[in-house]
């Protein structure tokens, strides 16, 4: 149970390979789209410049293409549906280039999991079943204005639940996900986005699945060049960053057997031990074990960034510039990669 | 290809099995629960009938239960989200009774994948490729309010995207379909909520695949007591049902070899040929297409029901009270029944 993936992985591994290798796997962090201390609140600001980054991720280069948006319904304060059926021509196509987004809850599904207590099971108490209902129906409420977000940026972005896409847990690790029509979406062109969800378990009927489970899974079977964590702060920090000594981990190698130290800055350089907090605020977990689900993913060689989403560091992120050993020192983020 | 079901069906066969069989399957016609002239209007006065009727027929003599809605979440108008924590007990809780709801388009997604052409195919095609996306959006948006309506009634509804559940067609007929997790859900205690979807097809890249189609599937594989299309007139009639002698066919036999009969009335009854014409508007065909999808159920040997939504003839089919031999003279509906 090391990385966290049970053996009984279903046949998903025979049937997945998508045909070209992905690019990246972007978790929007549900602190930087939603306003956490706000019930059901979308960050709308921070989900539009995210998504326009993702937009200037993919197509690299050709920035100066008009934007043709694929969501045709319609919105709040609008009553007509708005398509823009001429706009498209062969030449204004964003072609896709294999991004998978994972997004968090933030401030949709917590208030709703956490009152009935969905995470630990027991869906033979009504409250806990009504739960994992109203768990669900907030998060897919916010998995839709993601995607539409997405698509009226040109993004082909096709929502996918991890429940009804078959994802299983047993303890709250993985037991089986059928990643095969996840793999089947992006070779067809377009941008699966999954969430956190409720779904059921196999030792205690149901529980919540983190995006950040979510990625590490479908960072193990579909081996992404990079993946990047959007977050509201600048990285990860030695402690909560809002304490004055804080101080931001601009790398972490990570060893083969899944240990992790902090290579930038050094110990010298911060003239202290490093110490590590988890935020009790978060329930999904907090730092520590941000650290650990990237340190998971790094040992498979893949680099993992976290950075603050909406900045220019995240763009460089999301662009892929830091691969390699290509991180310039004023790069503002933190780097997570096996040490080599 | 005679059930249109074709003979790669993947591995679902071996897997499915729900452990006690499955009561009824329920279709809400798009034109039942939309205003299908109007772009992406519910009807919610018909959708809060039908959610309140399937909560009858769900708990069958319990209907003074209090209702313990499971939707926490904003509605617009409502700044708050609305848990009512408090209220459940062990004794409040709908025991589900293993029914499966499927609705079609109607008014959402029709719109957008008649513009982009998505039920013809080709991907490659920018302007396909955002309609599946706009489609998907669309269509998903009803998919999340019907879950919403159902959830209010106490009814543990979830929401599961053919797509996203890999659902895949070949020349519209569906090439493969995981229905265990559909399974899982109802063995779990939930009432999965399907719906008309955009998805890939082998042959095509994309397509649509109804309602209806997913309906005779799921019968297929998962053998209900019994099937119910609501629909917005009172049930198949022998011509346009606007026609001044339109007449209404309460009873079809289906034989072995799929071929149909209208039983009731006779031909005497009616002293003339009966016609069926298919209207020109339904893009996922007409009442031809209708009564062919329904015969291949009954074919099955599983008796289905058209009946109008939000009718007391609606509520009799959906509490199961016409099962065998027992439709009663004043029942306004169409019995779609094998011969036997």
């Amino acid at each position: 149970m090391d990385d966290g993936i049970s053996r009984n992985n279903n046949n998903s591994n025979q049937i997945l390979c998508p045909i070209k290798p992905i690019r990246c796997i972007v978790k929007l962090g549900g602190a930087a789209i939603t306003c956490k201390n706000e019930i059901e609140k979308m960050n709308e600001e921070s989900i539009e410049k995210v998504s326009s980054q993702l937009r200037q991720a993919m197509i690299s280069g050709l920035s100066s293409l008009k934007i043709c948006g694929m969501d045709w319904s319609k919105r709040p304060g609008n009553s007509e549906a708005s398509p823009t059926v001429d706009d498209f021509s062969d030449q204004s196509l964003l072609d896709s280039d294999r991004f998978i987004v994972v997004h968090g809850a933030g401030s949709f599904g917590h208030f709703q999991a956490s009152k009935s207590g969905v995470h630990k099971g027991g869906l033979n108490q009504p409250l806990v079943k009504a739960g994992f209902v109203a768990t669900r129906i907030s998060v897919t409420t916010l998995n839709l204005e993601i995607v539409r977000a997405l698509a009226r940026e040109g993004i082909p972005s096709i929502g996918m639940s991890p429940f009804s896409c078959g994802w299983l847990t047993s303890e709250r690790n993985v037991a089986s996900a059928d990643v095969s029509m996840v793999a089947k979406a992006i070779d067809s062109g377009f941008v699966p986005v999954l969430h956190g969800d409720a779904v059921l378990d196999e030792a205690q009927d149901c529980t919540i699945l983190s995006g950040d489970v979510i990625i590490r899974h479908l960072a193990a079977q579909l081996k992404p060049e990079y993946v990047v964590f959007l977050t509201d702060v600048l990285g990860v920090y030695d402690r909560p960053p809002t304490e004055p000594n804080a101080v931001l981990l601009k790398e972490i190698a990570v060893s083969e057997d899944g240990s992790w130290s902090v290579v930038k800055p050094t110990l010298k350089e911060m003239n202290k031990q490093v110490e590590i907090t988890v935020a009790a605020h978060d329930t999904t977990g907090g730092m520590v074990t941000k650290i650990w689900e990237a340190a998971m993913i790094a040992k498979l060689g893949i680099d993992v960034y976290i950075v603050k989403a909406a900045t220019d560091d995240s763009l460089r992120a999301l662009r892929g510039e830091l691969k390699g050993n290509n991180v310039p020192e004023e790069w503002l983020g933190t780097v997570i990669r096996l040490l080599r």
